[in-house]
């Protein structure tokens, strides 16, 4: 059956975001090693976002609360309120970030748009994900969007089920092999991969643990459009 | 035309949710008080709200990080850290609540449901909303979920026109005039008003301020079937 609807993930296929948690990071880091040198900030944050990930979610907000968490725990609540007026104001300036497109997003959507139905299918906070594609200046390339807590096999079985998508004519295009590739494949639907730089640990998977086909691994997207096209030719 | 779909709002219309809000901001008043005797709470804590709007929308993380922000600027930075962990812990603790239904729910539900479609549309944080949604138990009396950043005009004909639905057969139930009464009736679908003691100061909307027709006035949920046959029998 012919590919009719192609779907990308947003954070970090379609605009950095990684790299932006990465760096916050790295300032928490350094602000922390003032008041507790030994600390291992990278871990115990790890641990709090993990902790608090069934209440908070993902996104900058649920970053930013388990950053000030961090910061009062490890430091055995040493830390000076004014440091954490500034951890608060890094959670707001992330938010008000201008989007940075990945290069070459805008014209490998516009050509699969020639051929497909375009969807955005991106995980987070709704409020800050919608935010960001409008601020993204992509949202008239796509025929919808769909902003999800969690990409698990049942809610990508229910977005096609309300399109009426069959999953062999659907391809999912996304940088997390947890997220957007896994569950895409055991649906029965092909994906994509386009490997980002930076992961978010909790978006790791072992490669043994993937399918061994129904998906495709890609550098870059600007090769989307050429393979989208090898695999029409070729069928699912 | 024959109403077909009720859609009613989650929050202060099926389960409570300001109470919480009020209660939490009262202990964070007496919090306060410990430091800054003659501080406005009330009134920072608003005025950080809407400042904070744009950035952070709706929900428990948002309300949050705002009182963590008044706790800081009102005393300027002169409550102790571990005020301000007990406050992040308040915020956890609202977000794993169980969820409490308003009085006569679930048969108002039951009821509707066998004459019409129902749905959820409700606003704010897609995660929190969507787990309070599973923990109240009512997720099977309805035919389907819309969980929405803001509810304006737009957003509610989109989802009428997703979902092949005409104005005439909708009616929208909730207690914001604001949110769930104005653009409904704007867009030419009824709308049933059913107030909840406690509003949030953002969703006020001065009464004169609101059409003359095309809404009703409810005291508690459960007169609502017998106000949709009634809707029915009259038409549109």
């Amino acid at each position: 059956m012919r590919i009719r609807v192609v779907a990308f993930d947003g954070d970090d296929t379609l605009w950095h975001n990684e790299t932006r948690f990465h760096l916050t990071q790295e300032a928490l880091r350094a602000l922390i090693k003032g008041h507790a040198p030994d600390a291992d900030v990278d871990r115990h944050l790890a641990e709090v976002e993990r902790r608090n990930l069934a209440l908070y979610g993902y996104g900058i907000k649920a970053f930013t609360l388990s950053m000030l968490e961090t910061a009062i725990e490890i430091t055995d609540g040493r830390i000076p309120t004014t440091d954490l007026k500034t951890i608060l104001g890094w959670g707001r300036q992330m938010l008000g970030q201008p989007v940075d497109l990945l290069e070459g997003v805008q014209d490998a959507l516009v050509e699969a748009g020639s051929r497909y139905k375009l969807l955005v299918i991106t995980k987070g906070d709704l409020f800050d994900q919608e935010s960001k594609l409008a601020r993204s200046g992509l949202t008239q390339l796509f025929d919808g969007v769909e902003i999800v807590s969690e990409k698990k096999v049942d809610v990508y079985r229910s977005i096609l089920d309300r399109r009426s998508i069959k999953p062999e004519e659907f391809v999912m295009v996304g940088n997390s092999l947890r997220s957007d590739i896994a569950p895409v494949v055991e649906l029965g639907a092909r994906a994509i991969h386009i490997g980002y730089p930076l992961t978010w640990q909790h978006e790791e998977i072992p490669e043994e643990d993937m399918p061994a086909n129904g998906w495709y691994r890609l550098d870059t997207i600007t090769e989307v459009g050429k393979l989208l096209l090898s695999l029409d030719e070729n069928g699912p």
